[in-house]
Order: structure tokens, then sequence, then C-alpha cells
């Protein structure tokens, strides 16, 4: 909290959004101009076109890319990681021993993975802004949805199996966009190491640098039954990148909040930050703890462990520099700015009058509002399997008799089919992990709006935490797959019949999840979502499309160059190497090199790249993402940032915001030399 | 973080540090024209002597009171649970049980409670000052130190076993004060009800109202042997207070931050609060979760799991208080208004110089300085018994030999009798809790200093943090109470020879926690001590005596009325009765009333009173204080404060903030009906 950005009063000068290497661009509009006077150098249109259809985004929440003709598509472990723990068992953790599919036959399909790579970008900005025109609150987000639900209908046409369409708000109402993808659902796992290689330093280590990790996982998307043939790839380069040399990154960071007002960073800052962050500390302790009590706990909390202590580690990066003076202070500045040339310029200053004003009023609403929202309606809020299948089920009978337009939008035609992949998913559910985790929430639950809140009264009447959890688990079938197909297909009829616990528990919380829900859309979304339109006009009108847009966990591209940093007297490499990593080793978790590690030690060269970094704007979500030369050679594998990459959520920090990548070299020589996986590596390879 | 102070403004424009029922005031300048003037009454001196002397305070962090001429202390279950769960075993968990000696052969023993009493305060104001002046860092520490052993010494004389002095620094060096105590070691168990009596709602009601605890325990002082006989004592009433009646508590008020400059305020703000919480939420997380797996985990536990969650909540609702922009621009403006004040008077002008810039300047160190002092040095960064034990051994041999003038302050003469009761203890040490406790400890300091900071690589070496804790705790003997006293005996050439690992990791990392210590003391606390004289100076000459200092653990006066307040849109009653407990209770934990309540029930009074809120300004450390009425009756026992005294660390809100208290006339009934103590509650019952 007490680090210092340099940068930050530069920034305040210029008053622009980008410098240096910064910004997530997206493909129809790359900077190339600014990559030409940094570099000499741009990529051309078929470089671009290339990358676009190389990439590709999973679902869930990473990125990655094809390697190979063949449909075999390189991401991290820690993004493959749930397939890897659903295809384990109490005989074989795949997460531990590592797994290299021989044959075809033996790649296994991932319970519920979609991949998703981008055909196609269609500006549908006039169609979303006439639709909601003179509309507010209510109407406004109805009109939204039913415009967004016809938009991406008529795209993915009848084939919303192979097609998948997302409208994608950029610069917050700046711009939407339509945005084509080819879905993939028939996923399978190739090759994953042990994941003490992929992870080794564990969350001590993570987003820090020097870095010693083979987070690296192989996938291949099936159609037919058969690898899919693919004609864009990025082949894998033997050497890697060199010190200084220019690099992309394409991939799909989820989200930053570069642009919001400063009314919605300080409920942040005042709000939700802490007490997401004490929520997580707190169920990081209580996993640690069960973690410890055995193989099978281990196992089944693993997954969920790792995700919560990313997300704090990442979270609590935000939330120092919110609180750092000197960032506030910017971020203040920059607004200040924005708002000055709006009232300077009369008809930015009609269009964009009490927009700021009108986000503070609604974030004092929002702030009254949160700890419900958070504890009923946000996310997973009761962090069970058991609560999300039946909340779809719950849900989608009441959603899908609706016209397509006005149903909730996740149940919407164009998401259907990962919303069924999910529910129909046969990835196992650990009854007594899900206890662990109910008991946890609906204690928090209580603690959050207190014991004589009339909801917390309802939910629990004379039970604990404890005893709901338990017998609610107890009494469920839910994790029978073919139970949950015909509660789905048997819609309201099936439901209202259901006596399933989990059913009834949703059933009567629904009421209050939803009215609490459409009152925050209402009142809050639809009035920051109309007045965000007009403040992204303010900044079109100052810099045209000189900008890029927050993060939308859609496909962007970021350059920048091979590069370490200074940090306080330290002069930090931007290369580590597998010798590295061997000194490194205690022998004890999480710096625990595997035995097949130490096996190959003396086949490695240990002067050998391992990981490195680079100067390119990323964020969560860019897991996976490669990092691709000039020439279209994959020569790293983005999978972390250092810990100056936590506050770019907020703001860009050229002289320390580095993105951590496992070179290419790395990954060929691993899977030669310790894997064994050499027909796979020439595949990929290079030539 | 949503709530408002309708105070503040009122306090801005007052400017002036005291109004309403406000005040922790020490009993040598206690505010008789306010109270005079609000009540049309106010104490006589006799009034305050008696209160003085019939006050007590448990040197571990509560207060109390003599309610007989026998000796007989009332004060919080919660102050005395300590000494009951180190009274329990695996047959008899007296947590539990509750517990009621029917003789005093019954009355046992706390293994390590001292109580003291206060005797006289004598004003040093001018010897402390003398002492320090001319002088900087490093020298002005010592010479503070060597004055205030040197005072507290020869006010203990010959006998530091039954009377201890200590010197208290008020407004901030605005006065020294010399507090003689008499001492007492010999305190002894008289009776508990049930935890769940106690404790009933557990954290859920923890800070709230209404509420329904019986949270209250008797002790007894001896003396030779004998129960001691005590001039002043509270005879408790069997009527208990009237709404809107006049009501006053003496305690001992921990700490509060009223008078603190902005820029401490910042750095609790920014880091020192949040630090302290995300580490205190993981902590709980993981001793919930311990406490869960069986009966003998959840008693080793239960001490330190109620300690985490209280001091929790309560740093929680400061964190809330300073993240609210409308409070923290209140104390902004205080703080302008006083600097303002020093800048018009020219003799104030020249003293205050740069005092508040000196402590922004060593709050900028300090943030730097701060993570290594949590890990090594602050409190017992080890969490571990066996950790304390073993620094006070080894720090003791060092210190001990040296003059009293030039110890660390905590080995001076006048505090060796509290160190070597809590060093010779008999209470049990629990190795498999300790090895939980140390196992945190040892992965928290490597996520704050990093896996590569040289100590955490001193430290850990190949270790993992579990593997250390395991060798560690199952290698001490230092549960061995004997072997303590030898190595305490044998000083320096005892821990010289001990291959005690517990003493070995002491001796290790000792130079370094007693490094950072010395350059924070040098750089950090003499700065911002002689800073805080200076503007201390300044309030005494803007308000003179007409306000109170900053709590300090010393006794204070505080006065107020019986009242409730205006929540939102409810008015919450003053008063809940015995019929309210049982309407709430569910039958499952924490809501869970003990079965002799159960077949006391139809005995009981349903209409009694049970607890009440009062306006008395009181903060952590009130725990235990009695509610005294105008006649020196008892007719309370402080148990807790309301969610909104919170805040009152930085600021009081005399609308919401309350005082929560156990009715006097529930006490005796409870004693009577339910736990038939009547002999008990004849000795302590007023005529």
């Amino acid at each position: 909290m007490t680090r210092r950005h340099p940068l930050l009063l530069v920034l305040c000068f210029l008053g622009l959004p980008a410098i240096a290497d910064e910004g997530m661009w997206t493909l129809d509009n790359p900077p190339l101009q600014r990559i030409q006077e940094a570099y000499g150098m741009a990529p051309s249109a078929a470089w671009i076109d290339k990358a676009m259809h190389a990439s590709v985004r999973l679902a869930a929440g990473c990125s990655g890319s094809f390697v190979s003709r063949k449909g075999l598509v390189l991401t991290n472990h820690h993004c493959a990681a749930r397939c890897i723990e659903q295809l384990s068992d109490a005989q074989h953790d795949l997460l531990v021993e590592g797994v290299l599919a021989a044959s075809a036959e033996q790649e296994r399909q991932c319970p519920a993975m979609e991949l998703n790579r981008l055909e196609q970008i269609t500006d549908v900005t006039r169609a979303v802004i006439d639709a909601t025109a003179g509309l507010d609150g209510e109407a406004y987000k109805q009109a939204r949805n039913a415009v967004q639900a016809r938009l991406t209908s008529e795209c993915a046409g009848a084939d919303a199996r192979r097609t998948r369409c997302d409208v994608v708000d950029l610069y917050h109402g700046g711009q939407y966009k339509l945005y084509r993808y080819r879905r993939f659902q028939d996923v399978r796992l190739v090759f994953a190491p042990e994941r003490i290689a992929a992870f080794f330093g564990g969350d001590p280590d993570n987003f820090n640098f020097p870095r010693f990790d083979l987070d690296m996982a192989l996938l291949r998307v099936y159609e037919d039954g058969r690898p899919a043939e693919v004609r864009d790839y990025f082949p894998v380069s033997a050497q890697g990148p060199a010190a200084g040399q220019l690099v992309f990154v394409t991939g799909h960071p989820g989200s930053t909040q570069r642009e919001l007002t400063m009314a919605r960073l300080s409920t942040m800052r005042t709000l939700t930050l802490p007490e997401t962050l004490l929520r997580l500390a707190e169920y990081r302790g209580v996993l640690e703890q069960y973690s410890g009590g055995g193989a099978e706990p281990a196992r089944y909390a693993a997954g969920e462990l790792f995700g919560v202590e990313n997300s704090y580690k990442a979270l609590r990066g935000r939330l120092e520099t919110l609180l750092d003076p000197q960032a506030f202070e910017a971020k203040r500045q920059e607004e200040a700015a924005l708002r000055a040339y709006a009232a300077a310029h009369a008809g930015l200053k009609t269009d964009s009058a009490g927009a700021w004003d009108a986000i503070e009023q609604a974030e004092v609403a929002f702030r009254e509002q949160y700890r419900p929202l958070a504890a009923l309606e946000f996310g997973n809020p009761f962090l069970t399997e058991y609560f999300r299948i039946a909340r779809v089920l719950v849900r989608g009978a009441a959603e899908r008799p609706l016209p397509n337009a006005k149903r909730l939008p996740e149940y919407a035609d164009a998401g259907l089919p990962e919303v069924e992949a999910r529910l129909f998913s046969k990835a196992p559910i650990y009854p007594e992990f899900e206890k662990l985790r109910l008991a946890f929430a609906l204690s928090k639950m209580r603690e959050s709006l207190g014991a004589d809140h009339p909801t917390v009264r309802q939910v629990l009447g004379k039970d604990s935490p404890g005893q709901l959890a338990a017998r609610l688990v107890d009494g469920t079938h839910l994790g029978d797959v073919a139970l949950r197909r015909r509660l789905w297909d048997g819609g309201q009829a099936a439901i209202d019949a259901s006596d399933d616990p989990f059913i009834r528990f949703v059933v009567a919380l629904d009421p209050q999840a939803r009215a609490l829900r459409k009152r925050y859309e209402a009142q809050i979304e639809s009035v920051e979502q109309k007045s965000a339109e007009r403040i992204a006009r303010v900044r079109f009108a100052r810099t045209g499309a000189e900008h890029y847009p927050d993060a939308t966990f859609s496909l962007r591209l970021s350059y920048g160059k091979v590069a370490g940093w200074q940090e306080g007297e330290t002069q930090v490499e931007p290369f580590t190497r597998f010798a590295g990593a061997f000194e490194r080793a205690t022998g004890s978790d999480p710096f625990r090199l595997p035995d097949s590690w130490l096996r190959a030690r003396n086949s490695i060269d240990p002067a050998k790249p391992l990981n490195f970094v680079t100067t390119n704007d990323i964020i969560g979500g860019n897991s996976g993402s490669p990092v691709v030369d000039s020439q279209g050679a994959l020569v790293g594998l983005i999978f972390d940032g250092n810990i100056r990459s936590l506050g770019g959520a907020f703001l860009y920090d050229g002289a320390r915001n580095r993105a951590v990548a496992v070179d290419s070299a790395a990954i060929l020589e691993a899977m030669e030399k310790i894997y064994h996986a050499g027909a796979l590596a020439r595949e990929m390879r290079a030539e």
C-alpha cells in the first residue's frame, strides 16, 4: 500500500488515456500507428486476421490459442485444472500425477468446457441506442435486453450449437459490437504436467517474479468425434523471444475499471472490495484447514482454494491501489479533466449534463442494496454446485417459455447451449465439500444481513447453518444428471412437483432474489448504463478512437516488449532459466519439484529460459493467452502478471507493470526431455 | 459503511472535543459541571473516592468491581473465560458446564490472573518532560524509559508484589500521571454460568442489541490464603435502573484514537486496519474449521476464536468509520481547526511548528517498516504460547542484569511480578493447537515479507511452515513450568546452554526483531511522542482541562443515562427481558439456552429486565465495568457496546452510541432461580 506510481503525474498532465505500451485494443481498432512509432514496425491486416482466428476463449474465464492444424489448443494448467480435477478420482489424482494422452483414444472429454473462436465483429451501436432511446429504469433495461436477445439470436441463426453471438458493450456504452464466435463444446484433455510443476512456488510466488512455472496444458477441439481441422494457428517457436523484442498478446482480459467514475471507484474502495476481501480471507482459512484434513478433502477443495487465493491476491492489489492516495488523486484529476472538457463544449454539456451526478446518486442506492444483493443474487451466493444447478432449473423453467426478448439475459437463446452443457455436466460433486461451503455461505449471510433479517429467519428457521446445510445436501438428488435433465425438460410442472430440498430452497428464496435484482437493474444499473453512454460520448469527442475500451472478456490485442524492471534497488531480469527452478526447490510444498523433473535434471539444458516478463498490458482472463512475435510464431504463454500489474484494473504503470509468461522454448524442452511427449511437441513445433 | 454521523457537523462547527454524554474522564478531573448541567446533580468527592476503590482492573485487559466486603469481584464471563478454560479438562469443560463454588475450599485459583485496584494518582508531568528535554530519537526514548522506570520503582518501593505503579501518558504527552495500584495475584473462580447463557446469540449478536446475555462471572481476591477484606464495594441493586436514569460507569477503556493526527489515521485506514482485518478473517476461518473437528479441538480453540471474532468485528467497525467519507472529513476539519488555532497564537506557533508534519514524515517511515514489525515484533507475532514464553525467557535473561532504567520497559522492576506470574502459570498448553497457530503464523510471515526475504529464508530454510511448526512444538519442553523456572533463574548462561528448539528459534531471530524495534522507536515512536506533546499543549491552550484524554487502559469515569435509540425506522427500546431470551431461542447454537434455564423457566419472572443500554461513552477494556447509580449501588454490568459504538475509537455519536449491560436485577434473579447460588446472591445484594 505504500507503492508509488511515478507515471501518474505524467498521466495527469497529459490527460490522455493511453501511453507507453498501454492498452487492450479491440482487433478492429489496432493501434498500428502507436506500434509503428514505438517499434518501427506494425502488424499487417493478414497478421491480425490470423491472430484473431488462432486465438480462443475458454468460456469459463480464460484464453488460449490453436497451436496445430489438428485443433490442438495451448492454455494454462490453471485454466484446465477444473477439467483435470473432474477427470480424476480417488485412485488417480491427475492434478498430482499429470496426464499425457498417448493416442487420440486416450484424449478424454472435459465434462463441461466450452471454447469460442472469434469469427466476425459487427457494429450494432445504432441498433442498441435506438432501441433504448427515451427510456428509463426498468423500461430501459428491458428494451436493452430485448434488442440484445434479438441481435444475438439473429446472428446465431439456426445453429446455436456451433455459433455463439454476444453483444459486447465497449467504452461503457460508447460502442456496442456483435461478436460472432465459432462455439466448440467437445474439448478433450491431451497433456498436463503435475500441478506442482505448473504452479511451483504456489501462492507465495503467485503474482511475483522471478518465477519458474510450467503453467501449461494442452486440449484438443473435436468436431463430429474427430480432431477439428483449423486453418489458423500459431506454430510454437523452439527459440522463444529475445530481450527487448516486440511481442503481441491476443487474449480475453476479463474486466478493468479504468473508465469508471469516481463515485463507482469510491464504492469499490470503501465497500465492495473490503467486503469481498474479508469474506475471501475467511473462506480461504476455512479451505486451508479443510484441505489439511487428508488427500481426499485436499482433492475436493484444490480448485476452489486456488481460485480463492488467486482472487484474494488480485483484489488485494486492487484495493491497495485505490487506497493509495496518489493513485486515487490521479483518478480524480482524470475525471475532473473530462468533466471540464464536457462543460466547455456546448453540445456535450447538454448531452452529458448530470451524468456523473446521476451515477453518484445511483451509487448511494447501491451501497444500501449491496449486502442483500451479494447474499442472495450476485454470482453463486451459496457457493455450492447444488444451489447453482437448482437455480438454473428453477429459473430456466420460468424463463424459457417466455419470448426470447423478455427473458433474463442469461436464459436467452444465445446462451442456452452453454447453460445446458454446464447443467448436464457429468463432473463429480462432493457432498461433504458442498456441506462445508453451504454452511459457510449461510453463516456469512446471517452475519451480513443480521440474525433478525426476515430472509435470514425464513432461511434458517430453527436450524444452525450447519444443520440446514446437512439437511439440504443429504436430501438432494441433483447429483443425478438424468434427474436434472428430467427437471429441465419437464419445465414448470416438473419444478412444482419436485420435492428435492434444493429445488424447494431456491423456489422459496427466488421471489426475494428476483425482486432485489429487479430493483437494482431499474434504480442502479440502468441509470449507470445510460449515464455512461453520455460520458462515453464526451470521451470520444475528446480523443476520438485513439483510446481503448475497458476489458470485457472479449478478444483484445496488446503490444509490448520483453523487459525486466526496476524494483526499489533491484533490477529484475526479464528471464528465468531451468537452473533457477532447481536452485529454488526446497523439497517442501509449494517449493517441491516433481520426480519427473528430478529424474530428467541431467538431460535438461539448465540455461534454457523458463519464464519471462513483458510490458504487455494484460489482466485476469488473459491467462493462457499466446505471446506472438511479428512473424506469427508463438514465443510464450501468458500465465500471470507481476504484483505491480494488479493495479492495472485502474491504471497502467509502464515502468513496473509486467505480464509473466512461460517461454515457448521451455514448453518444448519440458515436453521432450521431461514428459516424453515428443510426438505432441513435433505437432506444435514451428519448422 | 454507508452510515452517517449526524453529530459530526455539530462537532465541526463547535470545534469542541466533548458534548452530550461524551467522555472517558480521569477520576482526578471528573466533569462535575457538565453532569450537573445535564442531569441536575453531580457525584460528591466521597462518591468518587469510593468508586475509585471499588473498581478493579483485570491486568489482562478487562474491568470489574468489588461487590462484597469479602473481596468478591463481579466481571464478565468473557473476561474470566481464560481462567475458566484453564481450570477445565477433558472430563469437565467448565465453559460448557458452568461452575459454582459451594464453599471457600471449592474456589480454585486462576492460573495467571492479576487484579489491580487504583489507590492514588500523582502528577509527574514535570519530571518526565524535564528528563527528556532537548533529546531526540533513541536518546529521547531511553531517557523516557529511564525516568518511567525510576518513578514506578520508587513508587512501588520494596513491596512490588503488592504494589504496582504505572506512568500513564494522558492527552498524548499532555500529562504524565503516576497511577499506584494495589496488586492482587491470588484470584479465585467463584461462579460462572454456562458460556451459552453468557454469550447467547454468539458472534451473530455480538455488538448488537437487543441482547439476552448473562455475561457475568464472580471471582474472589485472596490475601494470605484468606478472602481479602475490602472497605469499598458496590452493593448490587435488586431493582436495576429505570429508563432515563443517570448512571455512571467506572472502568478501564483500553484505547481510543480520538486525538490522533490525520497522518496516523490515514495509516490505520489504508494499511494497519486492512492488514490486520484480513489476517484476522483468515485466522478466523482456520479456527472455525479446526473447532469443528471435535469437542477437544473446540475446547482448545474456544478462547482464541472468541477473541479473534470479537476483535474482528470491533476493528471492522473502526475501519468502516475511517472509510466513511463524512467521518473522515470531520476528523480532517477538527485537525485543521486545531492547526489554525496554533498558527494564530504566537507562542503556540513556535512550540508546535512542524509537529504535525513531523508525525506525517514518521508515518511514511512507519508504513515502510510496518510489515516486518508486525511479522517479528509487535504483540505475539508467532501466535503461540511457547514462543511467548521463550521470548520472555530469552529477553529476560538479557534485560534483568541491566540497571532498571536501561531495560526494555516490559522488564523494568514494576512489571516483573506480572511477567513472572504469567511465565510460571500452570495453565495447560495444547501442543496440537500450538502447531496449528505457529504454522499459520509462519505461513503469513512468508506471505507478508515474501518468500525471498532473508528472514523468511533463515527461519524456514528447506521447511514448509507446517514442518517447522511440528519440529519446534514436538521438540520443546517449555510446557514444563519447572524448566521455565530454571531457565529464568539461570539467566544468560542457562539460555546459552539450552538446546530447546523454541529457545534457539527466539535466540536466532531476536537480533533482527530488536533491531526493527530499535529503529522504530528511534525514527518513529520518539518523533511522534515528542510531536504529540507539542500538539497537546495547543489543545490545552485552546480548551483548558475541559476535555478528556484518549483511553489508555487506566481508570475512567463516564456518565450517561439509560436510553434506547433510533435505528433507521426502528425505535430500539432500552431494556430486554427474560421472556425475550426464551422467545429468541431456537435450540441451535448459538441461539441455544442451557438446560438450567429451560428447567427454571417457570420460576423466573419473565418480565424482569435482562439487558439494557445506556449513553455512556465506553470502549473495549470496559468489559466488566460496573454501572453505578448516584447512591453508589451497582445497577448493571457492562459487557458490550452496540454496533454504532465501534466508531467510538474516533468519535462519539451521542444519538446512536450505546453501552450494553446486564441488569443487576437479572444477575440476582438468575443466581437465585437458575443457579441456586442464593448465599452468593445474598453476599452481593444491597440491603
